[in-house]
């Protein structure tokens, strides 16, 4: 019984990462919008019906295989930075990953809406959030490093303004037809400043 | 001829004003997604397929509705915020109309995703993308200010970053289902932040 479920549980998670493989490669060749779930299907050669106990909507799709894009991206984002010491350089090679193939930003602006898109009850977005979390700590791991000292205050806020710009500038980069260059010179912009608001923050009075 | 174009301008005009009143009256009351097109055209007293020559979509009703509600709550921001001094409370009073009612929270959500959301070529999301532009400006008025000085530094980047704070800041209120007035908390905490990095941007070297 137990090697039977074992081999189940295997099957199950080699079906998922046929389909988020599938998703991921037809998203990125024909785009979001002209991808069909039957392709999809057909691409990562399992049934329809299959398909849909896996994700029952084109935009689940797109989160599950934009979850693992994402979470590939700042796993290079954080090693990227780690040898780095200007924190607005740092800040900037962290989120650089997400942007690098401008072919793709169409996916990573439909993705993006898709996260911050309602409910969070549905499980491939609640991933999803979970991961914006995780940058949003990594940013604040960058702001509090750049405090050089013990009792930096806490980079709650300003790790979410940046990700906030992080975000808006995203969806601009896309609107705008503009391309990857162009949204890590805003980023970087954006990030000088927030560094600035964070590091000029008045200390807390601390009780000696 | 130029009697009956004035006449039919008008005609026009008030359907217009009738369809975008109904919307507003139907979002508000029901919600966006609870209601359909053809209660709109009901309640705006028009045939359906006239209803369509004004917006092809409900997406582009609530643009249309959203649109004129955006500029209301701008314009009775700017008033409310001129007789205020410190610049992180009069940002906050510029903002407040937008998320006064809190009834209307996830309308406000989906407009602002519809806002941003892709091309910019549809007539209805380019006047919304011209509103955005005039709330930008209307915080880069106040940082401006905020310096005290002739020669302020340009505060296109802590405006930009600001507005990306709102709107990341509405769309998580609305998610995490929160009110308005622990938006105006956030809000306040992130105005906190671009004030004091905009307040602390270097002053370029001026030729003298």
């Amino acid at each position: 019984m137990a090697a039977e479920n074992a081999r189940r549980e295997r099957n199950k998670a080699q079906k998922r990462e046929r389909i988020t493989a599938a998703a991921s490669r037809l998203f990125a060749t024909q785009g979001f919008a002209a991808t069909t779930t039957a392709q999809i299907a057909e691409e990562a050669d399992v049934s329809h019906g299959t398909l849909f106990r896996y994700a029952a909507t084109k935009a689940e799709l797109l989160l599950m295989a934009g979850n693992t894009r994402f979470r590939e991206a700042l796993g290079s984002g954080r090693t990227a930075c780690e040898t780095i010491d200007d924190p607005v350089e740092r800040l900037t090679a962290l989120v650089s990953p997400m942007t690098a193939d401008t072919l793709s930003l169409e996916n990573l602006a439909a993705y993006q809406r898709n996260v911050l898109d309602g409910s969070p009850d549905e499980e491939h977005r609640a991933e999803a959030l979970r991961l914006v979390d995780e940058l949003i700590a990594a940013i604040a791991d960058i702001l509090r490093d750049a405090w050089r000292s013990p009792d930096a205050p806490d980079p709650r806020i300003a790790a979410e303004a940046l990700y906030a710009s992080l975000h808006v500038l995203i969806l601009r980069t896309e609107r705008e037809r503009l391309d990857g260059s162009a949204f890590i010179h805003d980023f970087r912009e954006h990030a000088t400043l927030v560094v600035r608001g964070y590091l000029t923050t008045p200390r807390e009075r601390t009780s000696s």
